[in-house]
């Protein structure tokens, strides 16, 4: 089959690689309907992470289950299935809890590389969620951003707590802070104030349902936000960039008693007595993407919610690094690849 | 008056003060039944942070009310009160929030000092709850454990969601850690595990409700916690110590999806990369004690709860100097001053 590989920062090539088969007898196969570039694979890309030889990337997949093995139960040849970036039994106590990314058996899909026709995907009974049917064309690439950034968004406004009649803020405008808006639009928001300076991104927060730009950063994006709050600060705010800055940005936007949900993958430290004394709640992580997946299946399904609109460039699959250069240089917020 | 005054670390002195007078229309003034010594007053008096003149130090009180202002409707002349380490309107939308302790008019006691004959509380009808009457003599020591460590201790628990069923562990055996037991046995916990060290705390530990004694420390005590929890940790911790230790501790104890209520004085950095992989629930702060005293107060009063007994030492306001000491050299867990 093809898949992507990458050799070193700024080399992703196409290459053909060994079809996958059944390790496990908890494993299917399944062949890629559509696949994506993820914010974080950029990061191995722009060399933050260290890649030491050739390896496999991608960790975003929907497709047509091919095989299954003999243990598999649930998921049967010819469904149309979407799992996530971490494969997980969904039984253990930490997936009955709902942190199927904390499965005591779990397996990042980053190493298997979904950036293919092809891929295996272990512990398939637990890992993978069937639609209704073979889904029209048009609904895959809102089933695809399911697999990863909608489901992240989702679980940040979840552990944001964001619900009806709250304000909330979202600092990051990236694939995962616009469709956290999205999600925030869904729990109910009274008004959702979105931290962007990229027209391309404030145009679509806007449409998925943000009511309010700022355009300020750091110390004076969070007054900001404090002055459109009656000097309280949001109920609810959404981390998802992932750097000190912006943690920082996002617990002095919260009032006293709110709730911050934090998704990007939190670099350097946070500061004790700052933490302290800004009384908010912090809840975040790898998002249990599973939890969430029977609910947003159901939505886009009947075309609830249109998710797929964060794809503002598709290539084929061979295009891929042309995938990469367009997210690397922000000429696209989010790639999506036919194999 | 008589009242207690820090002039340098390790030097306490009970010095003639002013009499405190009405100063705005909605201060009290009570003449304090007890006071006491704590953990936080230790800090100036270990040189910890500094002190650059003669300062009044103390800031918990229970009382009887002498006199009140104008503006007072609810608080009246001959009443027992208890009030907390910050006063507070009870009106603000923080307050109403349960974060009297963000109040937008919140005033330190500490800054005024209750180790004292007399002591000004400012915002008296939003800060003071007064009991049904004025109490037997032998149930001051557990109203006064409630102006400070034992709403801290309970707000430790509330913030960790302690709740019928869950397994809590709790990192500190200082007079909030212990009180944190107590809490979280009101609070219908199955079990929980005191990290200590200390036999006499151990002992209080056991008293007010503890299940099971950890004395590994750090990374050790850690994995202590997961071992007696089938590997996951705690569904509920709570740290009284303060430091990124304790804190890292508290965090490593806690299985993901899992709840740390934090109430040491946080100091130093966290990392947030261990605490994004956490998958943790972080809340905490300097506690909202005012949001739990009309619920102490009942359990004090019914005799439900008997917080008192985490007074070893009781001492005449005069010696508050040995007071000091005792604390400082670890001799008293906590030191009740009669005026």
């Amino acid at each position: 089959m093809r898949g992507a590989v990458l050799h070193a920062p700024g080399d992703v090539r196409l290459e053909q690689r060994d079809d996958p088969t059944i390790v496990e007898p908890t494993d299917a196969i399944i062949r890629l309907s559509a696949t994506c570039i993820c914010g974080s694979d950029l990061w191995p890309y722009r060399g933050v992470e260290h890649v030491d030889r050739p390896t496999p990337i991608g960790h975003e997949y929907v497709g047509i289950v091919e095989a299954v093995g003999r243990d598999v139960t649930t998921i049967t040849p010819g469904q149309f299935v979407i799992g996530s970036f971490f494969a997980s039994d969904n039984t253990c106590e930490n997936c009955r809890a709902g942190y199927q990314t904390a499965c005591i058996q779990r397996v990042p899909m980053g190493a298997i590389g979904t950036q293919a026709e092809l891929a295996r995907i272990p512990l398939a009974d637990g890992t993978l969620v069937a639609t209704p049917d073979v889904p029209p064309a048009d609904l895959i690439p809102s089933f695809l951003a399911a697999s990863d950034v909608l489901g992240t968004g989702w679980f940040a406004a979840a552990a944001a707590e964001v619900a009806p009649g709250k304000t909330v803020a979202v600092v990051g405008d990236g694939a995962v802070g616009v469709l956290a808006v999205l999600a925030a639009r869904q729990f109910g928001a009274e008004r959702i104030l979105v931290m962007s300076r990229h027209v391309a991104r404030q145009k679509l927060a806007l449409e998925f349902g943000a009511t309010d730009i700022v355009e300020e950063r750091g110390d004076e994006g969070a007054a900001r936000i404090k002055d459109l709050t009656d000097g309280l600060g949001a109920h609810s705010v959404i981390e998802a960039v992932g750097t000190r800055e912006s943690m920082l940005q996002a617990i002095s936007a919260t009032r006293p008693g709110g709730h911050v949900g934090y998704v990007g993958v939190t670099h350097g430290d946070l500061p004790g007595p700052t933490l302290f004394h800004s009384h908010v709640h912090l809840h975040g992580g790898p998002a249990p993407v599973r939890r969430f997946l029977p609910e947003l299946i159901d939505l886009i399904w009947n075309r609830a919610i249109d998710p797929g609109k964060v794809f503002d460039l598709t290539l084929p699959l061979d295009e891929v690094a042309e995938g990469y250069r367009a997210m690397d240089e922000r000429r696209a917020i989010k790639t999506l690849l036919h194999p």
